[in-house]
């Protein structure tokens, strides 16, 4: 099947539809080595006069260490029967898996950023990080710190701006 | 004109296509003063598991302190007609200008929030800070620091939790 790009409120609504159950991040190291997490958050938008996707990743992440090091990301929306894959992803760490080959996913090259797409995904978004910000605990409401960082493991918040969007074709 | 409740993706469509020209952030201070500003830039998702709007505000606004000092605001989404209040409300600062007054709007009270919405406007978000985080020269990319921050009067990013939202009655 192939692809096809698209604009930002095209796959808005469907993007923001899956957070739940979850959409896959794909990040690359400086190595090369590549990983994918599952994500249940994020922020689309404009920043910096720019079309944005916000992720947010905790320190103890192996994904925090990847995008510190090249800055990409991809923010990939699964279709059907990928539910095994975004448990997976969710759970196992990239330190210890490989990821893409133990769920037999591909890593495409993207267009535009070294960090690769899950072509089985249905849309892509390939972002570049134009700025990092990082959760504190002063900044935080106490409500969302007990609930949310009982272990401090605090989360960086990657604005990303999208520099390509592209979906299945229907 | 009655105000009806709605979800996260009824109004996102609209909202993100409204950026440009410009929404209406309202904020209130501790001891009661309101604000209103234009802002271009938002981001809309998920966040600490809550439906979460971004909105970015430089450290020299008005808005920036009044934010600070109690946590909430509203994002407004001005229906036709509206241009030389978002013009207005994008030039002048609110330490020299009452804007609802100036501009004859509405700042009527919001059911969950201290601060007001602009009840002309015709979708109103409101929200509660979950998390504020700065924008810092090391996170951000030297492309964003030279277009953006020439003056080095550098954004705060509030995560606000939204609420409530609605709109008018179509």
């Amino acid at each position: 099947m192939g692809k096809v790009e698209c604009e930002l409120e095209d796959v808005m609504d469907e993007t923001y539809g899956n957070l739940s159950p979850g959409l896959l991040l794909a990040s690359v190291g400086k190595n090369g080595e590549k990983n994918i997490m599952t994500i249940g958050w994020g922020l689309i938008g404009v920043l910096f006069r720019k079309p944005a996707f916000m992720v947010a990743v905790r320190k103890s992440r192996h994904t925090y260490k990847l995008i510190n090091e090249t800055g990409v990301f991809t923010v990939n929306v699964p279709g059907e029967g990928m539910d095994e894959a975004l448990d997976f992803c969710g759970t196992k760490s990239g330190r210890d898996h490989d990821k893409f080959k133990e769920l037999n996913l591909t890593a495409k090259k993207s267009e535009t950023v070294e960090a690769p797409i899950v072509e089985e995904c249905k849309i892509h978004f390939e972002c570049r990080v134009m700025s990092a910000t990082d959760v504190t605990v002063t900044g935080t409401t106490k409500e969302v710190l007990e609930s949310v960082y009982p272990n401090k493991n605090y989360h960086r918040l990657y604005h990303g701006e999208i520099l390509k969007i592209y979906r299945d074709e229907t």
